[in-house]
């Protein structure tokens, strides 16, 4: 690989920091680096392979030069700086929800539709995290058996919803512990030793707009537009790492035992079935870990063509920043100048 | 109803003490009152409107006199000395899981199928705390409209494993806080800031034995031997209260607007449904609640004919002590003393 130039905004946020992380961690050939943030991140200093990095301010002139740009500043923020990035030459990997449904931009799990990429016209969408997660565990049963439906219950972790959000889980967690009042900003209920449906809005379907960007970028990725898709989105007292509990509805019957040897073959994913030890996905132990666990592999007892799943993925890596910077190493390997649009 | 002289076997426990709670809650009438545990026990005192009570060994001849006895306190201790209680003409209501799929016991939610509590020879089986919360918000609708198949996954508190279980959650949580080393001694896995699969043994069929009960309990209270249900129970940190979600195929098509009607008119059940403010079942506003919180009443987006839920129950009362008092309660109406088997 070439080395990039590399420029990241959000560079302090929850993700930002993990894709610098991501970047040391996987030795990515970095040519310069550019840390890119609000006004009041200005004079902040990041490290990077030990070398202190100041952060600059986010602004339209900023990616002369670059190569790839992560964007990690949420949709709005993509919205205003990404024509920019763009017009620089630059290729933009946008962790928000700004371009993923936009038909032009692929929205891409490399395991899943790295062919995709391909396709790409200056912008890559990175996907929502919980679909992310679901779809790198789901998607070689897809080749291998057909799936024509997937229920999904999840057990979201409080980083998810950022930096601040986790701070506010172990704030309640302490002051709960001394007998203090416990007090909340981020989130509109008390996260610790509780959950609750997932934060965002509901739409009009009834289903919120984790829920719908689940079904919406699943379908998408999977290439299957009207794949049915019905989740429950919930937020537990979890750091980091999101679960996931998966019914799928197979083409054709597929044995725990034939799913366990294929997800075991599958990149991107690691098996953790230990029935006799009790042994299964866990947030904490996928926590920091670039792959998917997956475990409870076992047959549905309502449907002779089902199968469950139990999966824990790092929604900060696998979620984001990983799969980011995973989507830059394949960029980087085909090009790194835009394609014209097909 | 008629006052009855009581027992209760575990008076100690979780559930033991949730037990006389709700007796004085419920006012229930209270002729006399015995508290019985094992002899590390003895010599406790608890109290019950207002007067101390001893705790008394448990022992074959502690019945004599008594009506109704709860039983709280394990499976190996019901098989033990449930027949003494009922040689010494006491009715009792099991909490265990030792007689709850004996043909010849009925297994009760009164909401579901308290007709089943006539038939009772002596023993009436109080169902496993998933399976009542379940039950209570499904059967409403599985009147209204057939319910063909049931999928759920759990979020299921420290509590459901006893008393030591939410100290364990408690301790956890406070050495985290305060940067010193975790500990544990109840659960296979961390429990504070962590999700795991449920920590009862795996079967041959891949499920544990919670998800087993949630299956054949439900079939057996629902007359239905063969219901199709596909459980995942997930232990997660909260300290009191299951929350599950919930996903219904059902004979004929019901809109969320019938099905809110259905469960707002239904017996045991809140209707907690605010899409507006984001507000729905959450395990803290279930604890201490004698109903079942049931929201997030939606269609399912994969099926035509199917409906989503998620509940929230406070397992140690709708799932244990409150259920065995409302049993206690119908028994009172009925008659103190055992009928004949059929």
């Amino acid at each position: 690989m070439k080395p990039q130039n590399i420029a990241i905004v959000g560079a302090t946020g929850a993700v930002g920091v993990e894709i610098l992380r991501v970047l040391e961690r996987r030795n990515f050939p970095v040519a310069s680096l550019k840390l890119l943030a609000s006004a009041r991140s200005v004079g902040k200093t990041l490290e990077f392979k030990g070398k202190p990095y100041k952060v600059e301010e986010l602004k339209a002139d900023a990616f002369k030069g670059c190569d790839i740009a992560f964007f990690s500043a949420g949709a709005t923020r993509s919205r205003e700086f990404v024509p920019a990035a763009r017009a620089a030459g630059c290729v933009v990997v946008d962790n928000s929800s700004a371009f993923r449904m936009d038909p032009n931009t692929p929205l891409v799990v490399p395991e899943v539709n790295g062919g995709d990429l391909a396709k790409h016209n200056g912008v890559v969408a990175n996907p929502n995290c919980t679909a992310a997660i679901l779809s790198v565990a789901v998607w070689p049963i897809h080749q291998a058996a057909g799936v024509k439906r997937i229920i999904v219950s999840t057990y979201q972790s409080a980083s998810g919803a950022g930096a601040a959000a986790m701070q506010e889980l172990e704030d309640q967690a302490r002051d709960f512990s001394a007998g203090k009042e416990i007090k909340r900003a981020v989130f509109p209920h008390q996260i610790a030793f509780n959950v609750f449906s997932h934060n965002t809005k509901v739409a009009e379907n009834g289903y919120n707009e984790e829920e719908n960007k689940v079904v919406e970028e699943t379908r998408k990725m999977f290439h299957a537009p009207e794949l049915p898709i019905a989740p429950t989105c919930i937020r537990v007292p979890v750091l980091r790492a999101h679960s996931e509990a998966i019914t799928l509805e197979l083409e054709k019957p597929l044995s725990p035992e034939e799913a366990r040897a294929i997800l075991a073959k599958a990149p991107g994913v690691k098996v953790v079935d230990d029935a006799a030890a009790n042994h299964f996905p866990m947030p904490l132990e996928a926590s920091g870990d670039l792959d998917v666990h997956v475990g409870r592999i076992r047959r549905d007892l309502s449907n002779p063509n089902g199968l469950m799943l139990w999966v824990a993925g790092d929604q900060l890596l696998k979620g984001a920043a990983w799969n980011a910077v995973q989507i830059a190493e394949e960029l980087a390997k085909l090009s790194t100048k835009p394609m014209a649009a097909e």
